[in-house]
């Protein structure tokens, strides 16, 4: 398939974008067996920091262990269910202890101690630890899969391997963080990052920095999909100014510093590089028709040490643009839940929704019908 | 059928009042089939003026075109679906542009410019104007009607043709209009208006302008009910102090000028005619108990040009008959919500609820089964 | 069955928290079978006081008649349905006119008066009184019960007569009530009142005052599920400060003054005798996952009218204890409603759960699948 010529390719019908069963299909098929983004490794530097991470509707704990390793958890504790931890982030110097009765779990998540259970015939201990979720780390980022037996992440997303190692993302730390919660469909999300066919008319300040024609795509199927973008003349980064605020990533140089590079990695996250920073997004279902979605400003870290670092420029630029694409997907979630909605033409500016769209089918299980 | 002694008619059972399957039928046999009043041709008296209309979950523009026609389509761009317009009047130049890729409708909602689209096989830009509505307009009162084949409106509707003609409606122009939201299945609002047995304890304020015994009904059959009330000795209007507060209407003279009218078109309409102006309401539904209900003031144009015009004494007038009327619905969806509620014996001056109640049975194709 | 030793009880299934069907099958074999607490009769002391409740989505008038007792009918007006009390409470001098219509009813519930209905074939004065519901009064406690031909109330908690009668409770008064409403399946609430194992870690103020292991039970099978606590050495009451703020309840003398009781009264009433003060909970379904609570503080009446009475100390320590428990149950609703959740087993200081869920399945008509 030529991607540059999806000339038959159009938008999905308007059950997908709303409803339940469509929604109860993806949780099976994508979002209970696909790696899912939930944070940044940074974010818990030592032994004992947790995070408590909202997703599909559970809640689990990422913490990191006695090794330096992470984990991830169901925050509910095995006695009568409840969740242990209410705060979003903290750290446990040896246990997690249930505030209700008092069960006790250790950073590995086995039981360590349950009073008043001695004699109690039905009472396992070693059967009783905190139930784990799979969890892997790629690039500093956390990612998670509730499948008992998830395909493992190098070969499920093997387009990421070794593709991003020259900006050391691992070195990088969160600065800054917004979230968003929007009434749209997650896809819509994902579509309207995966073209610039919108950005004369919507980011005329995004659309200075880096005009849309000079945008390319060097991943074109799969899973993991965009490329660069070029910047223009006097822009250096993706800010306000169009300056640059942080230090050069990794050892990147030369023309190399005159890019700007977006992937969709599906199904729920996004990694824009800018020159001196990198930007994620975590889209996170609340909803057939509602998103969560959270955005995170990743510096070098020895630059935000240096006294004048102030990455306020970077932020407001993403923020702006940010709410402008929630705003247009919002309109184009009702438009698509009206009575008279009926599949449109894609342009070929938008073959990597059309493949997206593709991907997306493969994982439900469903076939193409509108080729 | 003796309109007056509906001995045996009922209050309709329980579940037209809440249920989803009744509301879903109700959309295809009633509101997807008969035409519904959506809003006063004066309101958008310039070509390329138009107003958006929220209904049934639908979302329209009522544009007026270059030939002055109204015409109606679904606020939604062929492209990916996006709503066109988010506000909830304008006017467009010549075209309506999508904000999100900008295409371009002309004002008969042909599509004009599709930026990238060439060499899109799939792309016919003849087929990809916005979906029309049908549309007509009846005594300066615009109607839609969502059928693709829907019965004419002359015919639909016959009992309304000549009637109102004296009062000379399409002269008169909108002062003022409020839009309530309520906790109210809609057939509840239409009983309340075609009887005037609550008028005594519910009313006192209009009761002394139009004792509830002083009415009549000309209208008793279909789809189309009411008639006059008479005003008491020291009432010129329907308003707070009881005089009128605009010029008389139309040619209306002598004995004319001491009624008032009520009329239910149903199913969304009701029209109410003072001496010296009219009330339109607007009932559209928002689920199985919610309505929303506009309330629109229309005076003669001359009246309003005048120096010391001040329409606030009808205003306020109805403004607290509504209040009341609906505070009142609501009690009354709430009781029929209980588990004990059972249909009730229509009193003589029902006569009109009961003959509703035939004609919506009737429209939803089910038979009365409580005679 | 010995309760001391609940070794194989595990706690209910997930779907027993949240799923709209076992809703609707507790509605039918509990909610609509069982006696229910409503009120204290002392709120309504005079003929014609009457007061409001909502039950189960429905709304109840519970009236003082003429010869004293008390009955229940439902707040609907059988014209057409209308509530007829939007107020909480209130009295009547002779009748309960509807608003809509003033059709006027007796306070025994009969029709005494419906204008314009003279000549009506189908209506018939006689038929058309408020539809009431079954009520009883136990120690000063008004219940109803939705069944038609319900167990009388003797028979269906029968280990209740008698029992209390060395409090004298008719004597006592409600002198505050507090209503909560949280987002909690109902049986974690009576849950969460049948044990202290939770005392240590969520009550450190209570368990001061009782320390948790001095509990025991004297009812332990059935619908009435309970017994004493003993007070620590320098506690006398269950308040702040540990001090009394009432006079001793009946003739409770001597050792009797050194314990509290707790019990449940399933479905929905906990009755909790301090020496100086009863509190009672009623528990009301809001939902499969919210739940309305009243909590009401009752004292001797000649306690109340002592020029220095201060009952502020009682209603801050249940206040806070309450909220202590909402708070806790909430978060085992969270936990509950996860996909991880799985049954986990009861400690020998939770063996009345396990007997309350033996009661509940019971009366749902299910088995017991996990002993
Ligand atoms: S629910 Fe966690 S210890 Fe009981
Ligand atoms: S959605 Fe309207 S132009 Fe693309
Ligand atoms: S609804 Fe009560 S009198 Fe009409």
């Amino acid at each position: 398939m030529d991607h540059r010529s999806s000339d038959n390719a159009r938008t999905l019908p308007g059950r997908y974008y709303g409803s339940p069963e469509v929604h109860a299909r993806e949780s099976e098929r994508i979002f209970r067996s696909e790696w899912l983004c939930v944070a940044t490794a940074a974010r818990i530097p030592e032994t004992g920091d947790w995070l408590r991470v909202e997703l599909e509707g559970d809640s689990l704990l990422v913490i990191r262990g006695e090794d330096g390793s992470i984990q991830a958890f169901h925050n509910m504790c095995r006695h009568r269910g409840t969740r242990l931890c209410s705060e979003a982030e903290g750290h446990f110097k040896k246990f997690a202890v249930c505030p209700y009765h008092a069960w006790a779990y250790g950073l590995d998540g086995s039981l360590a101690r349950a009073p008043h259970m001695e004699g109690v015939d039905c009472f396992k201990q070693d059967d009783l630890g905190l139930i784990s979720v799979h969890t892997t780390e790629w690039e500093g980022q956390v990612f998670v899969n509730f499948n008992e037996q998830p395909v493992p992440f190098d070969k499920a997303l093997a387009a990421l391997i070794g593709k991003f190692t020259r900006w050391e993302l691992p070195e990088l730390v969160p600065v800054h963080s917004t979230v968003y919660e929007i009434e749209v469909n997650w896809k819509l999300v994902i579509q309207n990052y995966s073209e610039c066919y919108h950005c004369p008319a919507l980011h005329p300040q995004l659309n200075r920095l880096t005009p849309f024609r000079d945008a390319s795509n060097d991943l074109t199927e799969g899973n993991v999909l965009g490329g660069p973008m070029h910047l223009s003349k006097n822009a250096f980064s993706m800010t306000m100014s169009g300056k640059t605020c942080g230090l050069p990533l990794g050892d990147l140089e030369g023309p190399e510093l005159r890019d700007v590079h977006y992937y969709v990695i599906f199904p729920n996250m996004f990694l824009s590089l800018m020159p001196d920073y990198a930007l994620v997004h975590r889209i996170h279902r609340l909803g057939p028709t509602r998103s969560r979605i959270e955005c995170e400003w990743l510096f070098r870290r020895d630059a935000t040490e240096q006294p004048d670092f102030d990455p306020s420029d970077a932020i407001e630029f993403w923020d702006v643009t940010n709410r402008q694409d929630w705003s247009i997907s919002e309109e184009s979630q009702k438009g698509i839940a009206s009575s008279a909605y009926r599949p449109g033409p894609y342009s070929n500016l938008e073959s990597m929704i059309a493949e997206l769209d593709r991907t997306y089918l493969h994982q439900l299980g469903e076939e193409i019908d509108d080729a």
